[in-house]
């Protein structure tokens, strides 16, 4: 993202004071990684203008939702501006809650970034396969062939829905010209019906062995869903033209991750960045041991997808049926 | 501090949009106490001039050091918001760092209130005395009364320059004619020499006797300073009026604490008052135990305090001779 959120601060470096929000932040030590990129392209354009005495103002505030550990984030941001030194003054602040709602005064930013949080849906399943019944990953492969197009597009729309009312709050909350940098997972399809489309699609297939072999109870996986959803750069692009507050100034399309590294990945290394991603949310639903009570039910997830990748190959085939990556967008809010 | 914050929050509701901050939240039951008066005066307000939909903003921003208990308090807002509905659409931030600095964007506040915070100062001691090495408290009475002037200067000095730097780094961040409204511990008195002046006294006094019991050791004790300081009314005017932003609206002086409740103040209560004041600077300093590092020194602080007040009427004298109250004060900021 670092060029995308360089330029923005080139253009918006105008006023002595800019506001920058981070939404998503998370609390570990990526928590101030945008913030830093912000500072440092600041500051750099700030020497490159000349700027007089007294120095400008740069305020960066913190978003997540009100469960991230803001303890450990507040002591990041005071050794943060200890290690910034005066120039530019540098304003910090944490604002907890849901960035599908207001968060910030109207008008009050200049500049929004979020890496790595838009793919996360507003609920904790699509409405509309909650509302039915309908799993969102059926463990017979017929049924759920058949109910492939219904997922996909109750997945598609509460997608829409969510970054549509992330589009309108963010449009009151920026001033006119002021610019949003935006990271998420999403793929290179614009075909809903055809592939592997869902980020979650992986975990769900491992899950699917474990309720297979006894580990997980089947009920119990049929009423667990993924809030993650990762959109085409299309998708993107018709629901920003839709709403309308925005100018797209850039989009990069997502790199596929069965290009030229995909023979560096192993079954391990993935099996565990899924577990790293979905852990939260998988302990949550199944309790930590699988049927047996005895097994800790992430171990035997780890087991189960190395299982299932064990065949030369089938990892990488399985990568490229499902062409994720990371979606970069720049935007721009229209004049008032 | 009620009426003065309604007041302001009258005044000030022109726009769509207010921002409010409370330095010094704390993190207790009493950390949204101010806010709530604000949004409560701000509705009411709203509702009095018949505004139309959308409905106005009111964003609340809470302060504190950054070593307050700031995951609490970031569950207290999302209640606060839950608790306070739609209308006015209520945004929340926390802003960690010590007042004394800046905090806030230029230009970005309304509204500025600080409950019973201000009178702690920025040092942990006064730079004059530490400097010097001069016990802010002498257990030898004839030492203490000749450098009575020396420490009470000193202690007069360091707040003068704190309260300054505090309303100048407001005045930045305060919007033209934006308010503020501030109570602290002060006190009656503009003669500094004359008697029982610091809001610290009586707890130096009960260490002192601790001193001499041998309970805490005598070097310990003389580099010991409590960071707080009570101004009279007379001394907060003259820094408002010399660091020139500001317009007082309103001053309230204190209550005696010697007038007709004075009856029904008990030794156990002002000894426990004073313990859950000053026990985390005591025990920093002194450690837990006392000398002998068996009895709590905190303990043995309660029990040394009420047998000092045991003798009827001494406690009521000695809070005659030490008239504190708390100092209102509502100010506006000047047109630039």
């Amino acid at each position: 993202m670092r060029p995308l959120i360089e330029d923005a601060i080139a253009d918006l470096v105008c006023s002595r004071s800019m506001v920058i929000a981070d939404l998503g932040c998370s609390s570990g030590p990526n928590a101030l990684a945008l913030a830093s990129i912000a500072v440092d392209a600041f500051r750099r354009r700030c020497l490159a203008l000349r700027r007089p005495p007294p120095p400008a103002e740069l305020c960066v505030l913190l978003n997540d939702l009100p469960d991230n550990d803001f303890a450990t984030v507040v002591k990041s941001l005071v050794e943060f501006r200890r290690n910034n030194g005066d120039e530019p003054v540098l304003l910090t602040g944490v604002v907890p809650g849901s960035f599908y709602g207001r968060l910030f005064a109207a008008e009050s930013l200049h500049l929004v970034c979020s890496s790595n949080s838009l793919h996360w849906l507003s609920e904790q399943a699509p409405e509309d396969l909650k509302m039915n019944g309908i799993p969102a990953y059926d463990v017979d492969a017929n049924v759920r062939r058949e109910r492939r197009a219904v997922v996909v597009g109750a997945y598609a729309r509460q997608f829409r829905k969510d970054f549509m009312a992330f589009l309108k709050m963010r449009a009151v909350e920026l001033v006119p010209g002021g610019r949003m940098v935006l990271s998420l997972a999403g793929r290179r399809s614009v075909d809903l019906a055809s592939e592997l489309t869902h980020a979650w699609e992986s975990t769900a297939m491992t899950l699917s062995d474990m309720v297979t072999m006894g580990v997980i109870d089947k009920e119990k996986f049929e009423t667990f869903y993924m809030p993650i959803y990762g959109p085409s750069d299309e998708e993107i692009r018709q629901i920003i033209q839709e709403e309308g507050s925005f100018l797209i100034r850039e989009m990069q399309v997502p790199e596929l991750t069965s290009g030229a590294y995909s023979a560096l990945i192993t079954s391990a290394r993935v099996a565990s960045m899924l577990r790293a991603a979905f852990e939260p949310i998988i302990v949550q639903h199944f309790g930590p041991t699988g049927c047996d009570g005895e097994e800790g039910i992430m171990d035997e997830f780890v087991r189960t997808a190395e299982r299932r990748w064990s065949l030369e190959g089938s990892l990488q085939d399985e990568l490229a049926q499902n062409p994720r990556g990371v979606l970069l967008v720049s935007l721009e809010k229209k004049p008032s």
